[in-house]
């Protein structure tokens, strides 16, 4: 665990030209930061370049409220870049949706109640009751929002107003019940983080598991992604897949898919919260 | 090794009913037959009792040639059975079709050459010169029938009098570029083994891994599976699956894609010589 | 969900004869017992017959506190069998044993919350206090016995005590980071799982990811056993493993590996709750 | 398939110090060499930098003989650096090693076949006349020096000898079953590859395979390795693993473990034949 957080973590990506590698450690070495990380990917196809660059600000020239439009004017607008930045101590602040089934939300609230992510976590959302218990055990506020077909936008707008409040940067739906609205994907672009227990884009839509049953699958998986607006084709963030046998019945199926349900959204959000993923082209790089 | 190949091996199902298992392994016991292997499943969903059950015919007191009939007689009606009988001393004859990739000829002739696999392998068909050299370094020959939009139906009708004349049990698709025709496909019903290059049911169809590129999917696969009418739709026999990152290119899934390919079509097969795989509603049971 | 649990489970191994399958289902059959599943499963090399049996009560004959009796008297002692016989309506009453790291914990008591596992679990045993929160968030007794060198043969006869008392038929370390004693094991032979933070029996003892660090794996694994006298060399039940590369960190594979425990331990108790594993010669047979 | 291979690779490891990757990316780039792949890693617990980049030749200043010794003087020493030079157009000359097993021969002679890989395979050596049929399959000399207790040192000098006249950079053990003597180890450092037919560092030594069945592990493995003066330790390449069951004979662990020793030895040739393996401190750095 890295107890220092005052530091700051650049993504971007822009076409890949000589030089840029060095300028940007350049930029942050001159200016006394120190790198703590430093990962780099060219796609070779596209002719992309990625870089996540992470680096101590103790001693940094430029005050941290000042590196954003600094590195934009100097280097991100002569490289054509698109870029994130993000400080040590200001974590991710994350709205768990959830529907009836706990398996996904006691991993998540295990892991932040161990310490495990750095992240803050306000409340979690559902549109039914079932899982205030769980919220209630680990102290977090629950808020329901019953939606029905007529009151979808009403409530959906009710929903950002609280997230707004405290401030969300980030969504999970933890096998939430809902298709989200454009809207409200449009105000958190690759901001939503939805797991789908298949292995996409094997079993789009309802029901994936009787689904696999009825094709006799020997394998099943799960698929966390960015949520956009096309039903289960966003970004794939993680993948995982565990064999099963004729003798599986579609319990068998369920019950050994929430294991990897839970692993596979678990995976995906620390990436996330540790900003590691970039996206591109609906395609994610994710730096190790 | 089993060296004693004078057995016979009975697969079966029916609606499940008290009593089969006993009926049946009583069957082999009063008449003198030395059980080797059994295994029963039943599908408590839609109510079938499936069967394997392998005996040494030494002692057995029907004559192998009436085993069938008395089997059919006694029992088969009885409880409304659909089954098969094979006798060890009878290995399946496998006809390989190709086109011009190499590394599952190659598996599996290396594996048919070290003994791994008790069949015969009569010899190879393809569309295309390209692998003709590989048939000649097992000394397999080797026929090419160049089929064209125009002639297909000709030159289907060639292969299957040769698969005919050479008393041709299976046919294995290694890669084999062409759409079988309906009539071939009822000619061999679940006895045509193809290799698709996806993880089934994503990807149907032309260029898998292309398609696996552009989604952005984390795992790939591959799928094993008898041939029906339905393109890449027959029950599945086996898959599995390896893990890529936004690293690899296109040449990295193929490549990484064919290592997959020719271990699921070498799982199937052998599966499939040792008569451990009954199909049943579009799916497989697979024996251990 | 099987909803009637008016069940008997006999799991049984014996020297192989013929007709031990077909005299145990008649058993059954002709005393009205509804038989629901059944697995046999020969070891050919060692010439052993193993089963499961799973039947309904509701009409059967013979009364459930003189099954045991009847058995025993009828076949048991004919065929040389080890068995044992549980009651669906009779779940298994398990003590788990912790010590600082909440994950299998929570992992176990999210299962338990949400009606997975059909088992009690009356209290949480300790060596130190960390983990109480837990507990009490779960509404589950908390006990501490702070063994030291110098008490633990008292301590541990203290907890054999409240173990005693409580009817515990299965103890289940989740990362208790004390030895049992021998005293304890015999007391409860096959009857104490623990989950081995390495793929045993590479780097067995203590500190195994440092081990595994050390040595420069490409793969780490976690392995769920029942507790022998020699230390991790007990029977294994269950095992999976990770992939990592020579940029994990240590941290990482402590991290990366929590996810495996908890899995692989949670498998191997499933399978524990369900009567589903049989030990013979320090190997598990485990029935589907 | 890169088609032009006027490149050069340059694999280094140092301990880390601030603008190391400026300056070697800058002494290609200056000396007008175009770039084509760049990897670097640096282990935060040791301090070391590893680095990996090719660059393109057609257009370099410095001519190819002299780029080691501009290297070394400008930069390796400076640095503290180990390096290591390769040119695309001088592929590895490999010697297979073999005994009676066919498996992997044949899964690496069918890959050199069809162009997979980048490398010459001039011969193989084996201590056993059995797989010279395979070798004459695809037209490869075939030497045997029948090893004895008594001839070892003279058989492995003719041996080396042989490797000497035809240039050999790289041995690979294909299950050759002879402990190679230190002194050829001594011949060729980390230039050796062994694939050992466990999951190392379970099951060292002889028949892994009887000591897995032996323990009960529920999965079994395979390692490739480099090969050092200590039994089965050297820097671990590459390793995988498949689930087995009880059912599984000891026949089916070897059947089942071919499977992944054949995959296993071939990533690993693989990736030395790219020069993508750096050794560090017995364990390896593997780039993408």
């Amino acid at each position: 665990m890295q107890t220092n957080k005052n530091t700051a973590q650049l993504l971007l990506h822009c076409p890949d030209r000589p030089g840029i590698l060095a300028e940007v450690t350049n930029f942050i070495t001159i200016n006394k930061g120190n790198i703590l990380h430093l990962s780099q990917y060219v796609d070779r196809v596209d002719n992309i370049f990625f870089m996540r660059i992470e680096w101590q600000l103790d001693d940094f020239f430029i005050p941290r409220e000042k590196i954003y439009d600094y590195f934009n004017t100097l280097y991100a607008q002569k490289y054509k870049m698109s870029f994130e930045l993000h400080f040590g101590d200001e974590p991710p602040r994350i709205a768990i949706f959830v529907s009836k089934m706990s398996h996904c939300l006691y991993d998540m609230l295990a892991r932040y109640s161990a310490g495990e992510w750095d992240c803050e976590i306000p409340f979690i959302i559902s549109n039914h009751e079932d899982m205030r218990q769980v919220a209630d055990r680990f102290g977090i506020p629950y808020y329901v929002f019953p939606i029905t077909k007529e009151n979808k936008a009403e409530m959906e707008e009710k929903e950002m107003e609280l997230l707004r409040e405290h401030g969300i940067t980030t969504i999970i739906l933890a096998r939430y019940m809902q298709i989200i609205s454009d809207r409200m994907i449009e105000a958190y672009p690759n901001r939503i983080i939805n797991i789908h227990h298949s292995f996409l884009p094997a079993f789009i839509g309802a029901k994936p598991y009787h689904q696999a049953y009825e094709r006799g699958v020997k394998i099943i998986g799960a698929t966390s992604h960015y949520v956009t607006k096309e039903l289960d084709a966003g970004p794939i963030i993680e993948q995982d897949v565990v064999r099963i046998t004729h003798k599986d019945t579609l319990e068998d199926l369920v019950m050994k898919g929430k294991d990897l349900e839970k692993i596979v959204l678990s995976r995906a959000v620390k990436k996330d919260i540790e900003h590691k993923i970039l996206v591109y082209n609906n395609k994610t790089v994710i730096f190790s």
